[in-house]
């Protein structure tokens, strides 16, 4: 068993994002002004722990998760090979959540934020890599909502580097993503970014305050949205589409998101991983909006993706 | 562009599953007594076509389908990699089918029956095997149930060889576990093989043979079932236990079914390899029955496979 050394970075980073994890915890039970956050610490018998913070039930949020986890061990010949992952030991450490509102007209939102490091046999770190990101995906499109939400990502990218929005904006329609379905979008966008090394004068500490600047604006980007939709009235039709979209989110999370592959290559904990699924889900057969109506025009943002800030 | 030569028997497969399916589909209309199945034909652009015949909002049937594809085309450089597969054209030719009711008491049912086979670049048959199995999947454990449609698939099995039902019951269990959840299996289980390959005195008419033996045995295994429970009155309770199970069954075919897998590398119809999800589900969060309860009776059974049959 190696003993990995972990660095200052690492602390810096663990104690942020359960400070985040407390404040969007809050941030969210206030607005929904009826349910509150449930907790379980869990320990991960391989190495590391997580504390599973779950929503159910809610005046606004159906059910809801925002978790962290710090993990790390031995690299086993199982991630070698279906993760592509090298070195001796590795250490991941992240926050993740993932918002199911009740109304359809309050979108979905999901956000994750995290440090990987690689170790060699010696238990010193040789390799170091950020990567997180925050996407909204609506039922109903509010072109205000999906502006004012891209613009607060884009003012926190704007204070790093003008490039990264863009980039960043493009790598996140191009992630979140049905391929099996024609590439049809999961919602539409936000930012997602991965494998940001320290490099020249963007050291560990520039992407770390990079991250929490993200981290930070979550609040801002997502709850004026429910502010503004949460009582909003709805009927069957609307609950009945918005099921029919969530079964298109499982399809995602299942097939295709590397998170969720990575924890289940990980041993990770099943009902934290797969809090991420949304809780009641429609699969009809040949299910198609019809044409000219709000579901559709929905349908066709997350089948072209669009230039929401024409940025 | 490889002219693939069919032989007699992919004829005399295709004719038989085509056959089946109007057989199956007519004995699941009788039962339900207010649906019926539509049918949709559907060709493969890169080779082949289908018949998804889908039945919905029945009086016992939620949803369903009876599917038949006779598929075929070059091997891909995708298909190499990632099903393992080898040579330079391919031929598969089944009918799968499952079926969700509305009453948890009556059990979900899939099965599956098909011929694959593999072709040289002179487009002559250098391989062919066959795979198939019927497997139950119940929300509520009813014993006589389940030793009722495991002797029919015994029954089947033992005129062909005795040690086909221990061994292929013992596949069945093995393969469809929902590995992520500590080996826990889908349902009942029933019987499953794969790679049957035609050799010494048991030649290509024997399997096929024995497939049609266990197609015909579809309703006899299944049909009275429905007929028992489909009448029992239920709660929400029950719909809700019903509706959580149904999630393990969506995780079951999204993340580790091989006939999904197949289905989406090889660019097959979405909605046809879809039509296998439940209409409904639930994702609650850590949800556990409690002990001692009719829900958790079913989740032991899941968790540790019973030898019904005592064979």
């Amino acid at each position: 068993m190696i003993e990995l050394q972990f660095s200052e970075h690492t602390r810096t980073w663990v104690n942020y994002i359960h400070e985040l994890q407390t404040r969007i915890c809050l941030a969210l039970e206030t607005i929904d002004g009826k349910a509150t956050f449930s907790e379980e610490h869990w320990e991960r018998p391989a190495g590391g722990n997580g504390r599973t913070r779950v929503i159910q039930s809610g005046a606004v949020f159906e059910k809801g998760g925002v978790n962290t986890s710090v993990v790390f061990g031995p690299v086993t010949d199982e991630m070698r090979m279906q993760l592509r992952i090298d070195g001796d030991g590795w250490f991941a450490a992240g926050l993740s959540l993932v918002i199911h509102p009740y109304n359809p007209y309050v979108p979905t939102v999901h956000c994750n934020y995290r440090m990987f490091e690689m170790y060699n046999s010696q238990g010193i770190a040789v390799d170091r890599w950020f990567g997180g990101g925050t996407d909204l995906t609506p039922y109903y499109l509010f072109e205000d909502d999906v502006k004012h939400f891209h613009q607060i990502l884009k003012n926190v990218c704007d204070d790093f580097d003008t490039s990264f929005y863009p980039s960043f904006k493009r790598n996140c329609d191009d992630y979140f993503v049905n391929w099996h379905r024609n590439a049809e979008r999961r919602g539409v966008g936000g930012i997602f970014y991965d494998h940001q090394r320290p490099m020249g004068n963007r050291e560990t500490d520039w992407w770390i305050n990079f991250a929490m600047r993200c981290g930070d604006a979550f609040s801002e980007g997502y709850i004026p949205i429910v502010a503004r939709r949460k009582d909003m009235a709805f009927g069957e039709k609307e609950k009945y589409w918005q099921e029919i979209r969530r079964g298109r989110y499982t399809e995602f999370n299942l097939i295709h998101d590397r998170g969720t592959l990575f924890g289940l290559k990980t041993n990770g904990r099943i009902e934290s991983i797969f809090m991420s699924l949304p809780p009641t889900v429609r699969f009809d057969y040949n299910y198609q909006p019809l044409p000219g109506s709000p579901e559709e025009a929905l349908l066709q943002a997350c089948q072209h993706p669009v230039n929401w800030l024409n940025a």
